[in-house]
């Protein structure tokens, strides 16, 4: 008995059969006795069809137009709003109470960041008022409004936001978060065949293996999930197999070394060479490529002899085409004998877990496996419980294979 | 210069191509110096698969379940939420500024009768800020939201109401109501060739053809529009035709002695025999019905010898499912000999025109032209300005014509 919110991403309701299954574990969990919440997002391939529309109405006498961030957001809200009309009705239909709610109806305020609005507050009232009355609560996951009432959405990942941020503010005892994978694996199980399933993971690793391309839930959510201590369950709503629980570090977690490993691929090297080693000159560079939204990682400075710096950072694939014009400013600004180099088809292996602050030798082993694997490391990055080495794409599934192997992740721990 | 709102209806915005049609008339109107509110309704189909996908969830184990209405307008509501951030997409890409508004957004406030709500209330602040700040404003139709912030829909031709509540407390100068046909017609034109559009046509007879049948503007809107004085005219999207303008009558509407003929086809006579002829029977007997939302016309009574009367009224076809249990119920309740008789494949033809105030005469040429073309009158209503007769189905097309030639509709006036 408790308070429970579930989420099904839009994959799991993506047709009337899937909002009906969808609905069965919602109504299972009211009838174990809890009190149930359920956050939703856009049906199947609804948002990408959205988009296509707005594609063909900003394309005006061959020219496409970026539509207003304000419209974009107020056309895709209304994916959530159907689902969480018809994930109501299809409650209802199997004889159960149920009234579903968008972000504005259940107060759900952000700031007006359109596309990638961050939420502010919640006036969880309603919902409680609801679920004193017997009522299954259908939320709109994604979006909330501005205080003046226009509409906002929360961005890549947003419902799961949404579903921690109603975890947080309604104390639920657990946000089972069903998606199409049984939770979260030790590597890519498309990658590695023996990957093992890991049944509890702390928010600080989760944080680290999101970063890393773990999409299954966001660095945002779980931030917020730490945060506020909200117990995070990932589950497969095709299967009532358990899932993986994200949940506060315990103590007898650094027995584990090693949790899991992760490999980015398609990234890009940007060396700028002879950079002036002045102070805040690397502030300036790194604000002015913030300024341009492009994510930077692995950010590695090396002073030369000559009183300048070589300055390297990744960035993904897909933005090459954004961070050219970025660093060809720079490098114009700026002045003196820097220039940029870009170095394509690398890749990023990685090793996560909270044991690495208490065990050592964990980077040679890594190093070793690579090695053995002949995998060459072109640079290495670490963080008190991650290790990653930047290698070519080629190598990729090969080393994480090896990285995979060498901490035994396949073994239940 | 003046205030201009505009309402598209669904097949006029049914795809991007059309979408950006509406647009430019929008934005021409704006070109001119004026003011542009423009109201819209959900995109071509959009309605009918929002509806088949509630029917979906709302079977459950081979039943049908009725949604609850609450979700069932959350759900549709949607439909014109998307259609108004791709109209103010559309207008941004031809380099005009836009902004879109949810009936919520613009505080249009009504009952909380779900499926046919009313209009209470318009806070209109925020939409002469954004035209005061040179903005196209674009409004949601069909929809408002209750005092506590549920979404509710008006009901059939919504749209139009929202156009007309909008012309009321904007104090627009035209609510121009665009439509796939050139305006309102002396009869339908698919059925007589040789009709004509009107130019200029009263609400009161706009009101009379309205609840015969005409469809392109609804009972409901024409009466808000006579109620506050708005203008409205109907005109085509498709073309640059002046359309027909529904206005307060004027002194010199009187010489035209009918404006339009009209024809309800399908309808059903329901006759109930030896009803005892008590004060309050009839009261009970029409409560009855319309507790059952079934809307009946053409009313007549008539007392027999034996101190019992036989009332009779007509429905439309599609009403006969619900009509039989609730008379059956009634013959039942009231008691003594009553019974119910059921007459099929009726037709209505009525003639409408403010002049038949002060003109004489009128009802006999109408029923000399239907004897002329060899039609039985089985039963006669009238108004102050309309004529209806009720006539076999098959007549119907023979008996509009035949009305609409002895009054010389094809002529301009």
């Amino acid at each position: 008995m408790g308070l429970i919110v579930q989420k099904f991403g839009g994959t799991s309701v993506a047709d009337a059969e899937k909002i009906h299954l969808a609905s069965r574990r919602a109504i299972a969990a009211r009838e174990r006795g809890n009190r149930v919440v359920v956050v939703v997002s856009a049906m199947g391939d609804t948002t990408d069809d959205l988009v296509d529309l707005a594609d063909q109405v900003c394309t005006w006498r061959g020219t496409k137009y970026n539509p207003p961030k304000r419209e974009m957001d107020q056309l895709l809200a209304t994916g959530e709003q159907v689902t969480i009309a018809l994930m109501a009705m299809a409650i209802h239909a199997q004889g159960c109470e149920a009234i579903s709610f968008t972000g504005g109806q259940i107060g759900l305020v952000t700031d007006n960041a359109f596309s990638k609005a961050r939420i502010q507050s919640i006036n969880h009232q309603r919902i409680i008022n609801e679920l004193d009355s017997g009522k299954i609560v259908i939320v709109a996951g994604f979006q909330g409004v501005t205080p003046d009432g226009d509409l906002t959405t929360l961005g890549r990942g947003g419902s799961n936001a949404t579903l921690v941020a109603l975890g947080a503010v309604l104390h639920a005892d657990v946000c089972e978060n069903y998606t199409d994978v049984d939770g979260i694996y030790t590597a890519d199980p498309r990658i590695v065949k023996n990957a093992r399933k890991i049944d509890r993971i702390s928010y600080d690793e989760m944080l680290e293996l999101s970063g890393l391309g773990a999409s299954v839930l966001q660095t945002r959510a779980v931030e917020f999930a730490k945060k506020y201590n909200v117990p995070i369950e990932v589950r497969n709503s095709q299967n009532d197999n358990p899932g993986t629980w994200i949940v506060s570090e315990t103590q007898n977690m650094e027995h584990i070394v090693v949790s899991g490993v992760a490999l980015k691929k398609e990234l890009i090297r940007v060396t700028i060479k002879s950079v002036p080693d002045q102070p805040g000159i690397a502030a300036t560079i790194f604000s002015t490529i913030a300024a341009g939204n492009i994510v930077v990682d692995d950010i590695i400075q090396n002073v030369m002899d000559d009183n300048t710096a070589n300055i390297s950072f990744t960035v993904e694939h897909g933005d090459l085409a954004d961070i050219k014009p970025v660093v060809e400013k720079l490098t114009k600004v700026l002045g003196g004998r820097m220039q940029a180099i870009y170095q394509a088809d690398l890749a990023k292996v990685s090793a996560v877990g909270v044991g690495m602050r208490t065990h050592t030798g964990v980077a040679q082993r890594m190093f070793k496996a690579l090695a053995d694997a002949k995998v060459n490391i072109q640079n290495i990055t670490t963080s008190e419980i991650k290790i990653s080495c930047i290698i070519s794409k080629e190598d990729g599934p090969r080393a994480l294979q090896a990285v995979h192997d060498v901490f035994e992740l396949e073994k239940a721990k």
